[in-house]
């Protein structure tokens, strides 16, 4: 059943929190995001969500909501919504879902929760960069690498709700550098930021700043450095061919690069482009699209509440 | 709508074709293989199909068919069922979904067509070694390498019917050998039959033999040859990262490797499980289960009936 009010929207990181009021057709009525008190106590951390919430439904002056979205960092028990986001050591088997529902909604409403990287893929499906399509990957390439799937025009939620995993699809099973999940060669292990900036210094790039970031690495590899551009280079890399394969096992249309490192524009896409051209030359494949993301920091919010507004396509949880 | 008679199903291939009749419960009722007349003409290629499917339907004696389903060697235009497949050269553009419906069924019976692969994939789903699951990769590996998927319950197709190519999936973007879509390191370059005993030929297995084949070098690799050994392991292998690959992305629960490799039993199996153990390593993807496919030769034509018998899992092409 489609519904007709607004809907609470939450987006739950390691880096940030943030929560907003979506109408009926997807635009933010109000939105608001505050830094994650990430070393906090379960309580803690479920208080300062809860204000957030609780000011954002008061300033945007909703009555009647539709239902309450929420996406959140994973891992969790989907559909329950048991939460233990992998940054924020204080919520292990958190009831998050639970403590929404019981806060913020009214009794039959529906309250639905998501992997942040599925939302944002939702939120780009429904409102962004992928509209109007009907299978595609929504990528996030940031902190760590992630992603969702639609597929036949509906989200993918897979065996335990955790399809889209893009993070993990095997870039370089032989040679790669080693994953923070034991495996060795996976796309995240090459791409992600702190992984690339690891690998920069590796080759020379601010060998005597332990701290450098990823950032600095694109604003570096802006002002030409060789080092910092073969860095995103390889990135791009990585992402092309992992996303050649993607495409190939499930037949995609379009594939949206979102997070912080997309911000790069043709020094991360140029390179991308170019090993997906070499690995996707299946009459099938090699049409396939990869764009920006177009929804920026509120993907995953509209993402949330395509859940509660558009469930015949974005839920299956219940 | 669940159908309630028998169905006339086909499966055609490079080289044999099959045909069969199915009952509502998806036993086949009888069942023929033939060699297929590779190197016919469109017409004459017909007419062997044509009366492979009579004799057939004749000798079951069914009456009141509730459809007809078939699958078929890619490249297809799918939903459409204009096939050209790449192992039948008098095949291009051929429609064979159109031919099927004007000889064999009643106006308004179903008639539905769809990949070889994706047909197996269906039937193990339905009645084979994935009963039971809601999220499935169904794999052939023989001369090709192919496959379809199952996700949330249901067959995904993609955009143009061709979800479920893992042979195309990228196990060794730098140094794997070119594959015949134009790619490098292609599961199916490193895996497929034909490439299996190059590889053994090129490390000296049978080097004055060139038509030796991947069946004889299963064969010498359960007598002991260790070099025909070695190629089992690297296809294993490359299997194995293929599948952590997909698992990660799908979140798959069960896949099932069928095709003539398969039958190589552990000499296949041990490396392919010892590499997706080291590759599949988070808590949702470590415990997903690879089993041999459990219909052999006619797990294609009882998913050809499946297209038919349970539309709203398996069909979505009309």
């Amino acid at each position: 059943m489609e519904q007709r009010g607004p809907v609470l929207v939450a987006d739950i990181g390691g880096t940030k929190m943030a929560g907003g009021v979506c109408d009926p057709d997807g635009t933010l009525l109000t939105w608001e995001s505050v830094p994650t008190p990430a070393d906090a106590d379960a309580d803690a951390l479920w208080s300062a969500l809860e204000s957030l919430l609780a000011g954002v439904l008061e300033r945007s002056g909703a009555a009647d909501l539709a239902g309450v979205g929420c996406g959140c960092g994973g891992p969790m028990r989907w559909p329950e919504g048991l939460v233990s986001p992998l940054n924020i050591p204080g919520w292990r088997d958190f009831p998050l879902r639970t403590a929404l529902a019981d806060r913020f909604a009214a009794p039959g409403m529906p309250v639905r929760l998501h992997n942040d990287a599925i939302c944002m893929a939702a939120g780009e499906h429904w409102r962004g960069a992928g509209r109007g399509t009907r299978n595609m990957l929504g990528m996030v390439v940031s902190t760590g690498v992630g992603g969702g799937l639609v597929l036949d025009g509906r989200l993918v939620n897979g065996a335990s709700g955790n399809a889209g995993h893009i993070g993990h699809v095997v870039v370089d099973a032989e040679n790669g550098p080693l994953c923070k999940c034991g495996g060795r060669g996976c796309l995240e292990a090459i791409a992600r930021g702190p992984g690339l900036a690891d690998w920069a210094q590796s080759q020379g790039w601010r060998q005597d700043e332990p701290d450098a970031t990823a950032r600095e690495l694109a604003a570096d590899a802006a002002l030409g450095h060789p080092v910092a551009q073969a860095a995103l280079g390889r990135a791009g890399r990585a992402v092309g061919i992992a996303i050649a394969s993607a495409t190939s096992l499930c037949d995609l249309e379009v594939v949206t690069v979102g997070g912080g490192l997309s911000q790069a524009g043709p020094l991360l896409f140029t390179p991308l482009r170019a090993a997906l051209a070499e690995h996707a030359r299946l009459e099938f494949t090699r049409h396939v699209r990869v764009v920006p993301a177009a929804l920026g920091q509120t993907a995953g919010l509209v993402g949330a509440a395509a859940l509660v507004l558009r469930a015949q396509r974005y839920w299956a949880g219940d």
